[in-house]
């Protein structure tokens, strides 16, 4: 069984590296799919390409687009979509992808620390499951595809 | 023609209300619905009526998905879904259903203020419409259905 | 806000009349939808129109694939297909129907009593609500409809 | 011609293994999915990986719904779904399964014995193939794939 | 319950009569729709009002091109579509409706006298009833809606 | 028989008023849809609501985004869709119509004169009716509606 | 480019090798499904692994729900399905499937000879060629795939 | 990550080839499809291998509709749809392919000189990126694919 996962959300920390190391070493069939997690790149792609803005809405507008061919492709691939919220920033990007990822019925697990609990109950509450760390991501796959729980 | 506009987002303020007097003075043929904007009614739902729970998270968990019921049912059956982000809180749920409503194909009209641009930028590329003020969504509405527009 | 309720599930009690006349003293705009519940006629309505059968499994036959006219018109048109597991029985139907109100995204309320939780997990699992009582779905309703609590 | 079965119901006995088996000793392309079929595994996998919790409702939805990551995946990715009623258990699952496999349009095979035909006759009269045997799913595949029926 | 029934297939005999008849009598809330049941008019169409063909294959491509504008907006529209093949004519017109059903899901009733069983056994198969009679038609759709049985 | 029409393209002539003149006089149950067919509120919606740009695309960015709130919902509401070019300019935006509706598989009727009958083949071949004067669509839907044809 | 062609209807010529060998001889990059084209075990195929049918309605009726699986498998899984019509027989299955893959959108080449074109009208009328021999339909493959016409 | 790319439009000069080398020196995991681009072929395919027809309008006809298999194709498996509209021509088969594409919610990228901006705007509006230049399109596949901006 292979599982596509696409890993929505935070840029700033290396959550990425540790699930995709941990499914190396599990030996496990994932593939992986992210956004552009170089943040400056993110930003500036619109104009890098198609030509400055004066406006900082329509900079934002045209690499938000070119983003989206990337995103939009992710999830709608994807089998499973895990969405990190982290300690800073307002993230709504994050939340998007967990709504868009939630109607089109894609399975949806949800990483974030306690702190944030209540004001992501809705996005939880529409997840299969709920975990604060990159490992128990792992362990989600392993069950999942091998049935095999952790020691 | 007969437009059905739900109203997601912020609910502190009367911004709903603004809306819906300016489009009955302006005549328009429009539904609304929105999610129950009673903030403690909304938090505590799931364990008045099925029961209290130690934990947080479940108290929150059988809240959330009892207003999902509402919630979904507003976005899916809605040609217009107008999401306003506030100028407090997280609203990850705002954004949850932006991603949601736009996954469906549905016309979203973004409302906020311009400090939240630059975060709010996949949002409001995701948009047919990107407003600051509740009169503009009446406008918007005028135009669409009448193709009036304002003086 | 109009909402369609398909009653799925046991047919044995009056739990469909609590409902209904619970939603009536709170005048909610709620239509009702629900299988043909005299069991005889169930069982056999296809050899009572189409022909006898020597086999009980084409009597069968014939007859649950009439039901499903009327059991596939409820459930797609409903915004929330509520199932209720008695006491007794197979009702297998049942979560069959939960399973496929489940794929069509309809919002699923299941209701049944404790001693069924485990057997059932999967079931309440797919539900935005799990309910013991007709009261308690009739407060649902009037909480998703009007945003009211009970006292 | 490539099919992909998966394989879904009873747990306790080794159905599927002869399913298989006699697939492979026919050569016949097909791919098998199924659930976790260690039942300590998928009853206690959501505590296990996401923590404990008192309450026996929210231990089994843990487990429930992760557990649905790897069901929905099989049966969404399934041209064949084939369901299996054992002789004990409510097997409520496996006609969960049976309503969300037939509600996606998926060929439906069903797997009881002769006890279970009455209560069993919605989901059989769902199906395109009722037996009661490994060996008749072996002859299914064989003659849907190659045209070739048994001796 | 309010049912929209497509009535397609033989346009010779008067079985639509019957039924819609045998509706009114037992006051059913049923909607009916079918094609254009005069044949002249359904041959010649196209040309008539888009100007004449010389060769018959356009001829007859413009009016079934025309009529389909009617017939797929019944069969899409309705929640039962009845398919009727008579003693004569090839009525590859009405198989083609009802394959086209059976892809949307419709709830299909095949009617047809015992002579033509065979060569509609897939036709058939893929219905949710046989029958003989617009009798039994209406005793079906006084069943579905009502739940009564014929005496 | 109700038919909801969607009337797109040509925006300079009458032809809108002739067909909907026509299907009165017919009084067929026919409801009508186009988009703003004022030519200076279309394509200064956007700024005149959300504000001036400086660059004639984000001015025409914010207009057709505007209007693309009410032509989607226009053709995703309509039966059948008439697109009709007109004798000057592009009109992209009209085969842009022609083929979102036919891609969602709403029946396609197109308009033109003969000089346009080789650049427009695709469109037309994706047609079910290609006609020239407004007066053929009123008999079209008379046809379809009511099985008339004219004298 | 690959192209998944599905092979339906008459079974007593040998236009599906003459097909496939053309195809073979153009070296076009084409994967062929087809029924089972062996007449008695289609016939018998229900009963042969699912028991004996005292009645010849019943009998059909298990063989072709069977072979529902892998026409429906076929035909959902094509980009084009070529149903060609004989000389002999009802063909209703074959009407039943080009109707059947018209509702899914694929793309329909339909074979027959001249005398059958009045009464598969609506048939061709769905189909985006309209042919009389399997080399055509190898002249359409090559062209759809290298563009390239017959000499 | 592969990307699938359908480059309609403008046959008559290399942007094709610009792009397809382009992609070839990035070394990115791009499968390219596109219409047939031989302008002769593309409108005789139809009589060439169906027979002739007096009318240009069938002429048109048989050869659009051969082209809309291999076209459709391309655009429904595509992840990126690539628009580009030439200086000359009609192009509203452009147009139309563009109008198929965002309603099945592809990807868009629209390509055009300056003087067609204005005529374009709802096409544009309806694309994730407008762009100039096939380089254009390459640095937009780099950076999608490889997060990777030109220097």
């Amino acid at each position: 069984m292979t599982m596509k996962v696409y890993l929505s959300g935070e840029i700033h920390t290396d959550w990425r590296d540790q699930i995709t190391e941990g499914v190396e070493q599990a030996r496990l069939d994932v593939t992986f799919d992210s956004p552009v997690t170089d943040h400056d790149a993110s930003d500036d792609c619109g104009v890098a390409i198609m030509g400055a803005e004066d406006k900082k809405f329509w900079h934002d507008n045209k690499g938000a687009n070119l983003n989206a061919i990337r995103t939009r492709h992710g999830i709608q691939n994807a089998d499973i979509v895990v969405v990190r919220f982290g300690e800073k920033y307002k993230q709504w990007n994050a939340a998007f992808d967990a709504g868009y990822a939630a109607a089109l019925g894609k399975s949806l697990i949800v990483m974030h620390g306690p702190d944030h609990q209540h004001p992501l109950k809705e996005v939880d509450a529409a997840a299969l499951a709920v975990v604060e760390t990159p490992l128990q991501v792992v362990q989600i796959l392993n069950y999942v595809i091998n049935g095999v729980l952790p020691d």
